[in-house]
C-alpha cells in the first residue's frame, strides 16, 4: 500500500528508526514498517482521545484507514462497509466530521519530520500487543492511543500492569511533599513502579523518590517525548529516561495543550493498577485523573490531610464524594491493587481541569472539548486563521468557527484584522 | 410502700429535694415521691448500663422492683411473674446473680446520704418521661439509664434532640484545638447544642467554644455531678453549669471509674443526634464513643488530619474501617444529621478503651467488663476483701472472685494477707 506517494524503501527506513528492536539488521518487513508509518501518521493526525479515529483503526487496520481518508470521496465508500445504515448521526457522518478537523493535518513531510526527530532522540513507537505495550490502555475502548512514543528502559513499561499512579498538585505543600516521597519509597519497596505526570510539587517528588529508592518510574507526557516539559524539570526528565520511561501519545515536536494535559491524565490512570491522590485543591487537575480511574473501574485512594489545608480539600472531596479510599501509608496504598472496584461517578469534578473556582469565580469548567482545544491553539499576540488554528486543534473549520463564537461571547478570545487571538483569560 | 422501712413524709422530703420544679409548695404527691427516690436508690445499687435493672426496672416500675430485691427469696416469687419459664440461663437465674452483685449495696443511709448531697450542690434527678429527658438515650433499651443525675438549665437538656457530640483525644494538638473551636462554634452558629464529655484536650475545646459562642453545652460525666472531674476543669464545668448541664447516671459522691467512662460515652452517643471525632489516636477512648454511634444507628463523622500525626490515625480509622463520615468543615458535620444511617460494626475498635498499644504491646483490651469493673474497684495501696471490692464494683462475690483470678494471672492483681490490690497495670 502507497501512502502520500512514498516509496516502500524510505517508509521501511523511517520506521526502523524508530523500532531498532525490530529490525536488528537488513531492515524490517515492508508489512510491519507500513503498519508503524501508518500509526506514526495517526499520531501527527488525530488528537490524543479522538474516538473516530480509534474505531476506524480499528474496523480497516492503520494503514488501509490512513489510505482511505487520504483519497477523496472516502466517507460514502466506506460507510457501508463500517456497517454505517446512512441514518443522521451515524458512523457515515461522524466520519464525515472526522475528515475535515484530520484533512488539514494529512502531510507526508510532517509524520517524515517527527519520524526523523524521533530517531535522533532515540524515542521508539510502541504498538499495540508490542511486549511493552501497557495493556491496560486497551481499556480506553475506541479512545484507546492509536501508539504511543517512548524513550528509556522496556522493563519499566512491561512493569506497568504493575504500579500505582501517584498524583497530586503542582503547588504541593511540604506536608504534600513528605507523603510523596514516603508513598512513592515504600511502595517501591514493596514492588511497584510508580506513574506520574512529570509535574512540578506532588508529581516530580513521587519520581525522584523511585528513582532515588532504585524503583522503576513511568511519566506520561502532554506533548513529545523530545521536548520536556515544564523545562525545569530536564534534569528529572533525563534520568528518567536512563532508569524508566517517558511516555506519549504525541509526535515528537507537539507541545503540550490544556487538551492534551486532560488526555495525558487518562493515560496516567489507565495504564497503572490504582491511582492515589496524595495532595489536591478543591478544582485541581489531578481529580480529572482520579475520575478517569474511577470510570474505569480502578481503584482510586486518597490521602487525607489538614482540613485548614486547601490542598487536602480535593482528597476530602474524593473521599466523600467519589467514593475514594482513605490511605494513609504506603501499606494502605498496596492494599487498594486488586481489592476494589470503585462505581463509576457521575459528573466528575476537574473535568474543565483549571476552571471555575470554590468561591463560583466564573472559569473555563463549563467549555466543551472543541472550545478547550480551541482556546489551547489560540495565541496571545499572533493572530491566527480559522484554518491555522483548526489545523493546531486538530478540529473541522466548522467546529473552530463555532468554538470561536462561544470564546468570544465568553471574552476568550478576539477577532483581529488578521485572524484570531486569546484574550485575557 | 414501705421503702428501707422509711416513712412516707422522709421519702417525699428527700424526693423534693431533688426536684424542687415538682413541688412548688405543699410536697410532692406521695407516688411520685416514692418513684424518685426508688430510681434515685437504683443509681446508687446499680452500675451503669445494668441491663438486668432495666428488665426489672421496665417490668415491675422502679418502686416494686426495689422492694422485692429489699425482700428474701424474691427471684423465686418473681421469676414466674416475669415470665421465667425456669430454665438454666432464663431470667430467673439472670436475676439471682443480679441480686447477688445489688444486695452488697443495698443500704438506705446511701441512698439518704446521696439526695441530701444532690439537694445541697442543686442537683436534680431526671426520670424517664420528663421534659429534661433526653429521649434518644431510650434507643439503648434495658441498658438505658434508670434515671439522671444532672445540674443546669433546662433548655440545655431539652435541646439535646437537636445536639452533636464533639469528641477526641485528651492529649489533642494544636490542629485537634484548632477544629474543635471552629467545628463547636461552626454548629452553634447553626443551632446545634454541644456535647461533650469535659474531658482535657478536644472535649473542653468544644464545650469551651460552645459558650464562647453563647451556645448551649451538656457534659456527661462518670461520676457524679457533685465532684467535678478532672478537678482541672472545675472552672469550665461550673461554667456549663451556669449555661448548659453536667449530667451523669452516678448518683453524687460518686468516682469515675473506667467503666463508668465507658458507659457514659454510651450516653453522649445516645443523647445527641450525631457523633463526630475530631482527633483520636489508634485506640482513643473516642472510639467506644464512635462505636456506641454506630451501634445505635447515629450518624458518626471523622475529621481527617495529617497521616503524619498520631492523634489523628484513630479518625483515618474510622473512615477506612468503620464507614465514618470524612468531614472537614461545620456545615458538612450539620450535613449528617438525619441523613445517613451507619451500619452496626463488628468488633469495634475502643471497647476496652485504652488497652493494648497498635504495636501489640499486652494491655486491657482483652479484659471482660467484670475484670474492668473489679479492675476500677482496687486500689494500689490498700488492700480490699472480695466483699468490699464486690460492693465497689456493684458485682456479686462469686463474679469478683472469678475476675480476681483472671487480673491474678494477668499479672494486674495480687493477694495480700488483708485482702487485694491492683498490681502494676
Amino acid at each position: 500500500m502507497m501512502l502520500f506517494g512514498l516509496e516502500e524503501a524510505t517508509v521501511a527506513e523511517l520506521a526502523a528508526g524508530v523500532r531498532p528492536q525490530e529490525a536488528p539488521r537488513g531492515g524490517m518487513a515492508p508489512g510491519d514498517a507500513g503498519e508503524v508509518f501508518a500509526r506514526a501518521a495517526w499520531t501527527c493526525i488525530a488528537e490524543p482521545g479522538d474516538g473516530t479515529a480509534g474505531a476506524l483503526v480499528d474496523r480497516l487496520g492503520a494503514g488501509p484507514a490512513l489510505a482511505a481518508v487520504l483519497e477523496p470521496g472516502a466517507p460514502g465508500r466506506l460507510a457501508p462497509q463500517l456497517g454505517d445504515t446512512g441514518e443522521p448521526d451515524g458512523f457515515g457522518d461522524e466520519l464525515e466530521h472526522a475528515l475535515q478537523r484530520w484533512r488539514p493535518r494529512l502531510s507526508s513531510g510532517e509524520v517524515i519530520r517527527c519520524l526523523q526527530q524521533a530517531a535522533r532522540v532515540g524515542a521508539r513507537l510502541a504498538l499495540p500487543g508490542d511486549e511493552v505495550w501497557p495493556g491496560g490502555v486497551d481499556d480506553l475502548g475506541r479512545n484507546a492511543p492509536l501508539a504511543l512514543w517512548w524513550r528509556g528502559v522496556a522493563p519499566a513499561l512491561v512493569s506497568l500492569p504493575n504500579s500505582i499512579a501517584l498524583v497530586g498538585a503542582r503547588a504541593a505543600t511540604g506536608y504534600g511533599e513528605h507523603i510523596a516521597m514516603e508513598a512513592s519509597a515504600g511502595l517501591v519497596d514493596r514492588g511497584f513502579t510508580i506513574v506520574s505526570g512529570a509535574a512540578y510539587g506532588i508529581d516530580g517528588m513521587a519520581h525522584r523518590a523511585a528513582l532515588a529508592s532504585s524503583g522503576l518510574t513511568v511519566a506520561f507526557l502532554a506533548g513529545g517525548v523530545d521536548r520536556f516539559y515544564p523545562s525545569g524539570h530536564d534534569a528529572l526528565l533525563g534520568r528518567i529516561v536512563a532508569d524508566g520511561a517517558v511516555v506519549s501519545e504525541l509526535p515528537c515536536g507537539a507541545a503540550p495543550t490544556k487538551w492534551r494535559f486532560l488526555q495525558r491524565n487518562r493515560l496516567i490512570a489507565a495504564s497503572s493498577a490504582a491511582t492515589i491522590v496524595l495532595e489536591a485543591g478543591w478544582r485541581s487537575g489531578s481529580l480529572n485523573t482520579a475520575g478517569h480511574a474511577a470510570a474505569l473501574g480502578r481503584p482510586l485512594g486518597a490521602v487525607p490531610g489538614p482540613v485548614t489545608s486547601p490542598t487536602s480539600a480535593g482528597c476530602h472531596r474524593l473521599i466523600r464524594e467519589y467514593d475514594a479510599v482513605c490511605v494513609t501509608s504506603a501499606a494502605e496504598m498496596a492494599e487498594l491493587v486488586g481489592d476494589r472496584v470503585v462505581q463509576v461517578p457521575l459528573d466528575f469534578p476537574g473535568d474543565g481541569a483549571g476552571g471555575g473556582d470554590r468561591d463560583g469565580t466564573p472559569g473555563q469548567g463549563q467549555r466543551t472539548s472543541d472550545q478547550i482545544r480551541v482556546f489551547d491553539a489560540l495565541s496571545g499576540r499572533s493572530p491566527r486563521t480559522v484554518h491555522d488554528v483548526a489545523r493546531r486543534a486538530g478540529l473541522s473549520v466548522a467546529a473552530v468557527q463555532g468554538a470561536l463564537g462561544a470564546l468570544d461571547l465568553e471574552g476568550a478570545a478576539r477577532e483581529r484584522e488578521t485572524g484570531w487571538v486569546r484574550a485575557s483569560r
